[in-house]
């Protein structure tokens, strides 16, 4: 058992390091880059398909990775918003790993990309630990899902920069106890930022889209000279 | 890399022998044991806690074991049906393996068990190579995650013997296409038995506590003479 932590600490700390570097490669280019995490069919690639519509309404540039297991069918949907999408196959892999998405956006020229959002697999465990180089890491969850998942899932929201509850137009429907829920979220990570969203009813996306545009208004590019190469 | 998959298979094929050894055990014993897997929030301990009172109320015996990251909430769920359940805290470990569950029931006379219902970890992905020694593994998707997921998560369909199309009560609200999920399950595991269910609305529950119940009554106790230790 000792054995396969040294290993698995190795690993994650090659990851750690790829991770760093992109991060610095994607300040550099002043691309403002998000991780998107969840259970499976909590609403990631719809909310995003909607969001890079709306950044592009306003002029902005952005494109999007997304991992699963099997299917093109995320960044299918993805592209639906007239931004690039790159699916992501993991086979039997339960999350992504920073050299995954290194070489999925292979050849895209950052400078040209305001935003970039990478869609996580569906999964509240196992992503926690792999860090993807972004600027923030965004978890979702669904009304659906019942109000105790905070509680049940610490250590993926311990990791969360901000956190959505979404599929706010189900709420009713599933009994949903939104203040508990909350509260729920503040036991395991006070502070944090909360967002409460309906894609399909058109709830709290002025929110959302003005916690993005402020975020990627931020992350502005650094002079030429000193742009790192990656 | 090939290390990490070295022992990493080496502790699958531990895991695979006390598995073997518990279901030998289960078998013994009469036990008719099922290991029910989904996402989070899927409705594992709604339709868990709902069948042990019915079997509860038909006269036969049963427990449960359910495992999370953390909280105790859902053993506290289960045992409003009065049937035994204990809690495994799994800490940051994202599924089930076959000596927690060992661990977890030690102590517990089998042969006064009926059934033992053992609730994974929420994930879709995790659970699927790690054999709980379970004599069914059962599936369920709500229809709250879309029609796509039996195609998005093919490792752990593969490993089930009963596919569970669960909250049918919200298939309206959100629009599922139950013709579409049932043929995206038979793409990936052609021939799985099916059912569609909803606790709440009391929809296709009959069938379901048929299957327990046909099941648990094929699973006899062998004679003493041949009951093997563990």
């Amino acid at each position: 058992m000792t054995r396969i932590l040294d290993v698995r600490q190795k690993i994650l700390k090659q990851n750690d390091e790829t991770a760093r570097a992109m991060r610095a490669r994607f300040h550099d280019a002043g691309t403002f880059v998000c991780d998107l995490v969840s259970s499976p069919g909590a609403g990631k690639t719809e909310l995003l398909t909607y969001t890079m519509r709306e950044l592009r309404e306003r002029g902005m540039t952005c494109a999007a990775v997304v991992g699963d297991l099997a299917t093109n069918n995320d960044a299918e949907r993805l592209a639906t918003s007239g931004a690039p999408a790159k699916q992501i196959l993991t086979g039997t892999m339960c999350h992504l790993e920073a050299d995954m998405v290194a070489e999925s956006i292979r050849g895209w020229d950052l400078s040209t990309l305001d935003a970039l959002f990478i869609e996580n697999v569906g999964n509240l465990v196992c992503p926690a630990t792999w860090d993807l180089g972004a600027d923030k890491r965004i978890l979702l969850f669904p009304v659906t899902e019942g109000e105790d998942k905070p509680l049940k899932y610490p250590t993926l929201i311990n990791t969360a920069d901000l956190v959505i509850i979404n599929k706010l137009d189900l709420a009713e429907a599933v009994g949903f106890d939104r203040e508990l829920a909350i509260h729920n979220v503040e036991r395991v990570r006070p502070d944090v930022p909360v967002l409460e969203l309906s894609v399909r009813n058109n709830a709290g996306l002025e929110a959302w889209m003005n916690w993005v545009v402020h975020h990627v208004a931020a992350d502005v590019p650094v002079a030429p000279a000193e742009a790192s190469s990656f």
